[in-house]
């Protein structure tokens, strides 16, 4: 009785995914006072005692999120649980706990589902979280997985979005625009061999890209990195819908604008080979590309010492006042162009 | 390539859903000391700081847990947040906070979503709870829903099922039957429509167990009740699957057997005549029925005087020592027969 065959209805595709979260749940507001975050940041925070717990969730959907054609379940099953901790770890949260829903048809056999859970297994392990619960269901149509991550940290080591202040230095992880390039490479594969079954795939040469897609880790390494080195960022998030888009909520829940040096992004050698194989621009999969799960934050100025050099760091612009905008400073031309989310909407077809 | 179209591959339907998340999650053991509890209660417990946080979360999938056919949005959205807040509820825990996650086809409309979180937006008003997070995206086909509620407790409040001891009473909340009978009440008028179009169901007789099945609630008011007559449940689970389902739980946790009385079932007079007209059993409907969200504990006898004449509560049995089993004395007969877990298994076809 609520389908959508009448022209006057409103079509999913025309508010996107954070425009139809931000519809739907802008009139629930907060009446708990152990909500210290609800919808809005890489987690919510729910105070508990003296300790503030993170809880995220992800629903990952056949077809839309996924395509077991070239995602072997096992990696299907690691990535799913890696992505929720990623945002754990961009709260400066240490994860705990992880559940695990699954839908799944008939087509699916139980060693499949073995499969899968081998892969979350393999993670759990890794990052030395428990799987505590979970739904197990049968689906009309293909596989839906929906996984939530609890994570917990002492309130004063939690980092927000909203915390990044004019003439803080923006900072990256590793190198971006891997998993966008090792997607177009499967992809590339999977249209061989549906030409040629007997097309035998050479991945070899792309191996760090498609693990990047296939296989991605969560920055563990990077939030002890900064412990160490006693930086506590100003402000944080993770990399999942490509830097522009992040970097455009980290502006946005701050309140502040930022400039961002186009020749500072950090590419591997095989991003660029890569790109120009497929004859793309590496700044825009960089900006655009998405499911990096590198860590994006600001630290003050004062703490450039403590990072600069670092391999896994790279300083790529700072923080300045709202008025001056998300701008992106051009590679030679030096020219100043304004950063637009190009976040993926899953309701709009390719 | 994992599909099941080899005949040496196991089916999900042979190991229902109950074997499968054991089958699955049987190699994942807890090492993190938070874990209090993983799977194999109504909510996993976490411990953090001086508290616990009860976890618990499910997936609903259209077409093999609700019909939009007989289903408003409204009441699919409360429904969906109250079965949540039923396992917090039976963990004698407090719900603090949800999250709601929802995959959608391009077939539901802006207003189709926005029903199904008035009904969300309602429930979460009345059980005070916050919505704290989700994800929305599209899927390949119908609506998929996966709710995680959250709750608190001090550590010496949480109920587990594993507490019942020999000689404790056995006790319910409400009565039973109720969701299931109005279930077959909306499918019958679902058949009688699909014929004549222009019929106009008359639900009113039987409203009490239509909105058993379409808006269930969860008994925030029973773990009230037993706190101001200061009774502590030994053990506690709330009735999703049946009467009899939920009984076995108790028994297997805690390492004991039960006599349950039949005529003591609570039944409404409303589905006493109903399984007349449907020519059902009624003992039947209330141990496998399920739906009902009451809760079933199990207290020392010694707290009987305070709940003994307490119109919301029945005490229907007593446990034993494991070695006599779990047995149902018959009607008038006074034969014990043993309780058989009928629970609702999605992967077997009805």
């Amino acid at each position: 009785m609520f389908e959508n065959k009448d022209s006057e209805k409103t079509g999913l595709e025309e508010l996107g995914e954070f425009g139809l979260i931000d519809h739907l749940t802008g009139n629930l507001k907060p009446r708990r006072p152990s909500t210290r975050m609800g919808v809005g940041d890489d987690a919510a925070v729910v105070e508990i005692g003296n300790r503030h717990l993170g809880v995220t969730t992800d629903m990952l959907v056949e077809g839309v999120h996924f395509d077991l054609g070239y995602t072997p379940l096992k990696h299907l099953g690691y990535k799913a649980v890696v992505v929720n901790l990623s945002d754990i770890y961009a709260m400066n949260m240490e994860p705990h706990q992880v559940t695990v829903s699954i839908a799944v048809s008939n087509r699916f056999s139980l060693e499949a589902l073995e499969e899968l859970y081998a892969g979350i297994a393999l993670a759990s392990g890794i990052y030395e979280v428990d799987v505590v619960g979970g739904d197990t269901t049968s689906s009309g149509k293909g596989m839906i997985l929906s996984i939530t991550a609890l994570g917990q940290a002492d309130p004063e080591d939690v980092v927000y979005r909203s915390g990044a202040r004019p003439n803080d230095l923006l900072v990256v992880s590793g190198d971006l625009g891997g998993a966008y390039l090792g997607l177009q490479v499967l992809k590339r594969e999977q249209e061989v061999f549906k030409v040629n079954p007997k097309h035998q795939p050479d991945l070899e040469p792309y191996h760090y890209i498609v693990e990047r897609q296939l296989k991605p880790e969560a920055r563990k390494d990077i939030t002890a990195l900064l412990r160490s080195l006693q930086v506590r960022p100003t402000s944080m998030i993770d990399i999942s819908d490509g830097l522009s888009s992040e970097i455009l909520h980290l502006c946005k829940a701050s309140n502040v604008g930022c400039r961002l040096y186009e020749e500072k992004i950090p590419l591997d050698p095989l991003v660029i080979r890569t790109c120009e194989e497929f004859n793309l621009d590496s700044s825009l999969v960089a900006l655009s590309g998405g499911e990096d799960y590198e860590l994006l934050f600001t630290v003050d100025q004062k703490d450039y010492p403590k990072i600069k050099g670092n391999p896994n760091l790279t300083v790529i612009g700072h923080m300045t006042d709202a008025d001056s905008g998300a701008m992106m400073i051009g590679r030679g031309s030096g020219s100043a162009i304004p950063l637009t989310a190009q976040g993926w909407n899953s309701f709009r077809k390719p």
